[in-house]
């Protein structure tokens, strides 16, 4: 007999919310105050590049564990000569750097957890710190149960700690707690852990030129194109 | 300028949840299954009677720390003979021990929480683990933004850590965090770590003959009598 699923945990940066259209009015904003003409999607892109190179230094214990908004923040420190923004305040900076706190939902987002909250609990199992997820739950109207990921768990995806932990921190065995995400790493990780599946493509993530992600790399227990989608899948 | 309120972290056995009625139905039920007769709510105050001693030993790092789950579980073993109940089965120990898991809140808990969830994030810290807590509010229809406490900060109130803690993962200044506990020791101890203060008086938290926590033992910044006026002196 299959476990009943339990848990659902969202992978968040381009699963939940759209880090990449936000991120991108933050910094066009910003620039402005500065008169400086930027390509700001090619800086949010720039910004986000440096993310998994940051955090693969504590995946591979070359540095202790820190959350998010510090390696954000180092990070935006990298690429703000490269864009023309080096003269930024330091105040100013700190405020670009929580933008990631004010991430907003793809369209489906909200309704899709409202819905799936009826019949599961929702943890996020997310990169991101504490008050980053909550602050953006609280401004995009995210439902979520509890926060797990990385600051919970001590560990960045795909740490196999990272998932084994969050879903021992919910008291459930790994194959009764589903992973969510719109990214085939994130789900092959998880599977790899025992954790149930669940793709949900986000095809605009990366902007209209995205080649990553747009199918199911393997035969996830469910696909679908929004969280609205897997609600109904789910019977939810 | 008084920093204002951005967060509410609350205590939760006794100030959300009323443990004392709850925990006593479970042991009726499962006593009764025995051919028992037992005092129920004299067993549910022995149990936990053995909850401060457990996470003392924690508090002053003579144990590693563990979560409730596992204390709550070797505190039960302890006083399961005093009350003629040494003959209950491996799998009912486990289950009635996840009782704690299924508690109910006050009748205003739940329409309070919704209130203040519209200006406030609403945090829990308490003693309880994630499970235990995301369990309940599942049960009880408590709408958390987030689940701090013991097993996310590491350490059993009232180490100055866990106070310490919790409002750091929340990325907020401990005075814009204010502690709502009906336990006036909660509440010391959050005010000496620089957290704001409110004392909701529970006056049967410990049954028809409750003498402490009747009234509050200090100038707290607000005192209410429930959830919803709270909420009300909140201006929610």
């Amino acid at each position: 007999m299959t476990t009943p699923v339990r848990a659902l945990l969202f992978d968040v940066f381009g699963t939940v919310v759209d880090w990449r259209t936000c991120v991108s009015a933050e910094i066009q904003s910003m620039a402005k105050n500065y008169g400086v003409d930027v390509d700001a999607p090619a800086m949010a892109d720039a910004w986000r590049a440096e993310y998994q190179p940051a955090m693969e230094e504590i995946r591979q214990e070359k540095r202790p564990f820190e959350i998010l908004d510090v390696l954000h923040r180092e990070n935006l420190e990298r690429i703000l000569p490269r864009f023309g923004l080096d003269e930024m305040r330091k105040d100013d900076r700190e405020k670009l750097n929580l933008c990631w706190h004010r991430l907003q939902g793809w369209p489906d987002s909200t309704e899709g957890l409202i819905a799936l909250k009826r019949r599961f609990i929702l943890a996020t199992q997310s990169n991101g710190n504490i008050a980053l997820i909550v602050n953006m739950a609280k401004g995009a109207n995210l439902a979520w149960d509890v926060v797990l990921g990385a600051e919970v768990t001590g560990y960045y995806k795909p740490r196999p700690e990272a998932y084994d932990r969050a879903c021992a921190q919910l008291g459930l065995p790994n194959e009764a707690c589903m992973m969510v995400a719109a990214h085939n790493d994130d789900l092959l990780a998880a599977r790899q852990q025992g954790m149930r599946t669940a793709f949900v493509c986000r095809p605009k993530e990366h902007g209209s030129s995205q080649t990553k992600d747009l199918e199911p790399a393997s035969n996830w227990d469910y696909v679908a194109d929004s969280f609205t989608d897997l609600a109904s899948q789910l019977k939810c």
